[in-house]
């Protein structure tokens, strides 16, 4: 494999699923990774710190929500705000369904994945948190409605996967919401 | 050391917190932990897994917030209910302020600590929506009712930490159940 490495960073991503799938995450090493996309172990540390990176794109997700989160209506409610924030994540997921069901029962198969799935939602509810900040909500309400938000998205993203019906996230994220208020009112 | 070790597990917590607050979590032995304990090994590893989970004290506040749920009035709200089991911990942490405070330094500093506190608080919203489910309270409301208990116990727990006036955790629980109340109504 020369210098020309066309989407090698996808190719990386659908290799490592399919290794992990087949033979488990504890039993798939990078060089068999880089092996199957076709590329150098080299390439593969160029884009993701580790094994388990592969699976959660850096904090890609994360970005795109506070950067929605910035050109939300300033007279929304902060929780309203997260959650329509989170709602423009629907065009990220709703096209990979079939690849995040498979990789969900990946990381559900293992602990460490499991850790690291937690990190990455803790890490964009401060995320999240800092930016309503930044829009003047003070504390405790931003730290509160970054939370109850990551909470909301928790249970949206398990009921997409599990949707026979294949409705957009967004509507799930829609009732979510909507059962969060429903319980807290 | 002989075979009488009176409070043997409580020791190995103050020896661990003092030791990776002098010397940082990395670099303390479980030896050292037991040595300045004036236990064996072989003790540490009854008592603890691990060197990290001699902070967690295993899943002990997750069992106490459930069982409180239980004997939660049947006619509150599943919100309200799991805010009222929170609020029971109060006895468990009241008293040990200075040590949490100290406990929570060691694990901000640590990645490793920090995922598994996270770890803890998914955990302790699983069990909570298990018991909730128990109750009778079906699903969307029972896993957010569990998800929004956790992000109310977690500010609250922040505060509860930085409150000069020392109140107790069962006010910072109360506030912040209605600071989620206000931003999401």
């Amino acid at each position: 494999m020369g210098r020309w490495e066309p989407d090698a960073k996808g190719r990386l991503e659908r290799a490592a699923l399919e290794l992990y799938a087949e033979r488990g995450f504890d039993d798939t090493t990078v060089a068999e990774i880089a092996e199957r996309a076709g590329v150098t172990e080299r390439t593969f540390f160029r884009h993701f710190a580790d094994k388990r990176e592969v699976l959660f794109r850096g904090d890609e997700l994360a970005l795109l929500v506070v950067d929605a989160l910035k050109s939300t209506p300033a007279d929304l409610s902060p929780l309203d705000a997260v959650a329509l924030a989170l709602e423009s994540t629907a065009s990220f997921f709703d096209d990979r369904r079939p690849h995040s069901k498979k990789r969900q029962s990946v990381i559900d198969a293992n602990p460490a994945l499991r850790e690291r799935e937690l990190i990455k939602l803790a890490s964009m509810a401060e995320s999240v948190a800092h930016a309503l900040r930044d829009r003047g909500v003070s504390d405790p309400a931003a730290g509160l409605s970054a939370e109850a938000g990551i909470a909301v998205f928790k249970v949206a993203f398990e009921r997409w996967l599990d949707d026979r019906a294949e409705r957009s996230i967004a509507v799930h994220i829609r009732e979510a919401l909507a059962e969060l208020k429903s319980v807290t009112s």
